[in-house]
């Protein structure tokens, strides 16, 4: 297990989805930073589950409660603790899966990497894990947000076929993001999208989903080279949620395809600062941030466990035909952009509390 | 600076492009191991420059010394240090560039970010930074093949907008993609990449590719939940790399658009261990390795020097034409390929060095 | 804050003194080992407050929970979440020390580092923070004695002029050690050392100690040269430990007296393994275990926090008397026995998890 | 092996005593640091053998090259690789030593481990791994000195059974301390050490001693707790020094004896900044840096490697007589005072840029 991540703000996550809690250690968060329950409840909000009718039906409220690292409202500069006890815990629902690995999760995996696993919902592998994350994050965005107002948004830009336009040249606020339940800002696509993942649960099938985050006004010089550029970290933290299949910044995949004539950034002088003309770059050069906004995306492919019936073989390696109970999310995209923000603010937090040399 | 990477075989490299010279440390390797500089001078001889019509014409042979961690043969188990000195340094040639950050290059963020940079060719972030990667991660496929035959071959798969057809189902060796100067395995598809790469050289302009990469023989189990998951640090790896936008692994971005039930990678018995009938997690699942081929594909954009004059601002923000002289390459993917077998084989064999609890 | 520690097996703990809580995550841990509450309390139990006329009178039932990371008795290879309320806070007995740092304590280290510090109890400086260390190392234990049987026991050695003679030939339990108050398994210096103690508190006053440590059943071979070497681990360890001014390991300070013919542990052949005849390597050469008794000492200075009227200066320079209120212990060192076991073996099964080559 | 030291300021040291070459790699160095050779040079110069009378007769010039990082006279902010390439190796002095390991030294730990060991003269065990540790605390009191006026300087303050006074309370500099040399800035105590490690080499034994270090101008707050305080850092750093047994700050062991009305240091107004009206916390309170100097002393044994014969047992068990070859130092701590001042500069370096928050 590496349950930490970050070299100055350093996150450490634990709990499984049907044991007694799930939770973080931040430590590493500058002293005297006001912080309450309240700056991380609401992204845990947008993460709970059972929060509309795209989501999985468990019932969590998850309530964040802060054990430590904070006295009379500020930070001590001391580990911060952050636990959210499990209440709605149905281990009963996957009896039956004991000796069948479901296709494509991480049952098979993880019983041959440990010779054991949670006995119920993934345990460790669980979409559940990310709570430590999200709330882990939300304190990262905290330092952020305070000393240089860094604004992160992401957004679902994609489901199964269904596109959102490119609206990465507009300043959108989560508010915007959260005016439809699949968490597209385009009224239209977002209806188009509700409609595909409704389609796909009525059918007892899952979609997968592409989740796009804009980072603003991240100054210029953050990254470390070689391997802890800005885009590397981001790409470690992406891929290591669960899910996920691909990452990309900037142009990405298409930038490929270009001549460099037509892909690099041409500096122009904005107010006094070096700006670029074009962001193909996605906010990095070199490793770097650049000043521009960072944009990348995540693809998150269809969920795993579905209640269709699916032929596969038992860990004994006899035929078997699957359909899965349980409570689970016919896509993730809609409760992973806060996820993806709260990556996106660890790995930032990090990057901006390495030394610096101006 | 994070110059390091991996957690029990970890490698630290230095050197800049136009210094005294580059290397690695590769420490945590096992002992007894064979080892001789002609385990490692293949790779550096696939990197090398000038080594064919399509890349830069700079002239280094790259011969690495083994300064330490072998005695006769065997290494001790302690630090191998690994040293290639630079040769043909031709900084003059960058004399023009003092006070004009190049275009998507790295001048100008290094510039913010440390108050300075090497003057002439990129310093550390030059591609030839490589080398120290190149030279380690020969060390560890070596431990991989000897201890797991694990087989680590990559390819040209795109340049521009000329695709290769997919070849990830075909056992390819490094021979067969050393066919052709572009890396490309298939012959139609590389006469046309190379055709494009000449033409973009011929224009003063660059262009970009894609790396496709396939790791055979992976024992199921390898990869550390929940931040250090085999997708996760191999997505860290690659997006380390001088110009990459992109990482995706199994399906990818394409496996977003799919349903579950198309997308689930069916168990089945393969002669006494489970095996899956398709392989769309591209031999990840749950972040651990499944027993099956890790396929995965690397977005590489055009080279941001180029000769043809771009339209710029200088370091002061006034306006300024640039025409780069200096010795680039016009497309880096054909030399790229060792360099994401290497960053596979850092990521691999710090994985199956991990405990195991088998 | 650097809260962590290991590198396979890797601790972090959280919380202050006066907080909600305090406790650790153990990461790391090897899957399907039996695990419960009862592993360890114990060692809980023997450094909990109020627990003998010798330490403070704050009453703390210190009572475990594991959070995660095990299901069933056993296990899961998942972070472990070890969690203790604090329930006997007196945040009022620090009402006076707001402006007056104590001499030789934390307060006016963490107030001029952190420009803020726990306005009550020393906070994350208190020994209270030892708690998770406790109940961490209850798991490192658990590791070390169900694979190799490894055996850690620690005594009281010395208190203030009194010293118990050398025990560190005898093969001692935990029980013997706790046979007194005081932790001294000779009942003459015992009874010596706690009539000292009781001294001390009845003027108002406090008095150090040293704690010695034997580690039984160690395999040879268990270090990392040359920054991991086990007794630079262990130095780190216990000199991270409040209140610790002093680490030595076989002959220590002692053996910089000796020449080497005086000095070296000649080789013996103990049926069929190489043994030594004397011990005063303290069971490591090179940095590595040699498979004799690791020996240890530590010395603990007198606590900083005493009753007895103390002239000094506040915040702002001003000479002011400090008498301090709040409940202290006037001697660390019974209730640091348990506290240097856990943390020697946090750092005996991390060594023992990271690679072997035999 | 765990070869790299720092979190920040990040060192990685290689190479064998009879291998190709030792150094270091430092990363994490700031930028636009004047560094060149001149700077490392005098440290290496005060390490290297054959420098009196007093030492091995090893000849080594030991020159240091800087292969990157710097570029005219300047750091870049990239990796500083130092590299000193052997010269005079004798293996052939150690044929006889094949299979017999010497009592007290490495060779039977590295063999139980690795299962191999360099044929020759300890290899990595040998002090001469310690070149690396000098020309990287070399570049680390560079910065040191530079932005924070901060000056290290060690002495021997006993050999055997020789002590020097106290002179920690005297401000030394490195030219006194090399008045004699055996580095013991009184001479009269300077005559009997070296009269003493003469009469040990002369009867072909060797002699233990001890190190006094003191850091002047270290600024408040700093060190990292819990886990890396100040002295934890200091502790392992001097225990990972080949032939260490000992460390104490401050008052170290003798504090223990101590009532706490005695040992606690008064706080004073020291002309508007508060320091303490005596030392015995040694310079550091709750793990941080106090403002006053650090001091703390390291134990050396004697060197295990000795002419005089020793009955001991080979690898096989069979019992032997030892009387070494090879050349050696009948005392290590003449030339550990550098080696100690490097070990506390690359600890002070690296958590002088840990985040501050002042």
């Amino acid at each position: 297990m590496s349950s930490s991540f970050g070299t100055i703000l350093r996150v450490t996550t634990f709990g499984e989805s049907h044991g007694g809690g799930v939770g973080a250690v931040v430590d590493g968060c500058p002293p005297r930073l006001p912080l309450a329950a309240a700056d991380i409840q609401p992204q845990l909000d947008r993460r709970r589950p059972g929060q509309s009718a795209l989501t999985t039906p468990r019932a969590e409220a998850d309530t964040v409660s802060i054990l430590s690292g904070v006295e009379n409202g500020l930070t001590l500069g001391t580990p911060i603790a952050l636990l959210v006890m499990n209440r709605d815990m149905q281990p009963g629902d996957y009896a039956g899966l004991a000796n069948i690995p479901r296709p494509s999760h991480a049952d098979f995996t993880y019983q041959v990497k440990y010779g054991i696993r949670a006995a119920s919902g993934g345990g460790r592998a669980s979409a559940r894990e990310t709570v430590g994350r999200v709330a882990a994050g939300a304190v990262a965005e905290k330092i952020l947000r305070v000393r240089w107002n860094v604004d992160i948004v992401a957004w679902v830009s994609a489901v199964g076929a269904v596109d959102a336009p490119d609206l990465t040249g507009r300043v959108l606020s989560r508010a915007d993001v959260d005016q439809s339940a699949v968490r597209c800002p385009d009224a239209a696509a977002a209806q188009r999208m509700e409609a595909d993942i409704v389609a796909a649960r009525d059918a007892g099938d899952s979609v997968g989903g592409i989740v796009t985050c804009v980072c603003r006004n991240v100054p210029a010089g953050w990254g470390e080279p070689v391997f802890d550029k800005l885009e590397a970290l981001l790409a470690q933290a992406m891929l290591s949620l669960p899910a996920t299949k691909g990452f990309e910044i900037g142009s990405g995949f298409a930038g490929a395809r270009l001549r460099g004539s037509a892909h690099n950034d041409a500096f122009v002088n904005k107010g006094g600062r070096l700006g670029t003309a074009t962001n193909r770059s996605g906010g990095v050069q070199g490793g770097l941030s650049n000043g521009e906004p960072l944009v990348f995306r995540v693809a998150f492919k269809p969920p795993a466990t579905i209640r269709r019936p699916q032929p596969t073989v038992d860990f004994d390696g006899r035929p078997v035909t699957l359909a899965a109970a349980g409570r689970h999310d016919p896509c993730v995209v809609p409760r992973a952009v806060p996820v993806v923000e709260a990556m996106a603010a660890l790995v930032l937090a990090d990057a901006a509390l390495r030394p610096s040399f101006a």
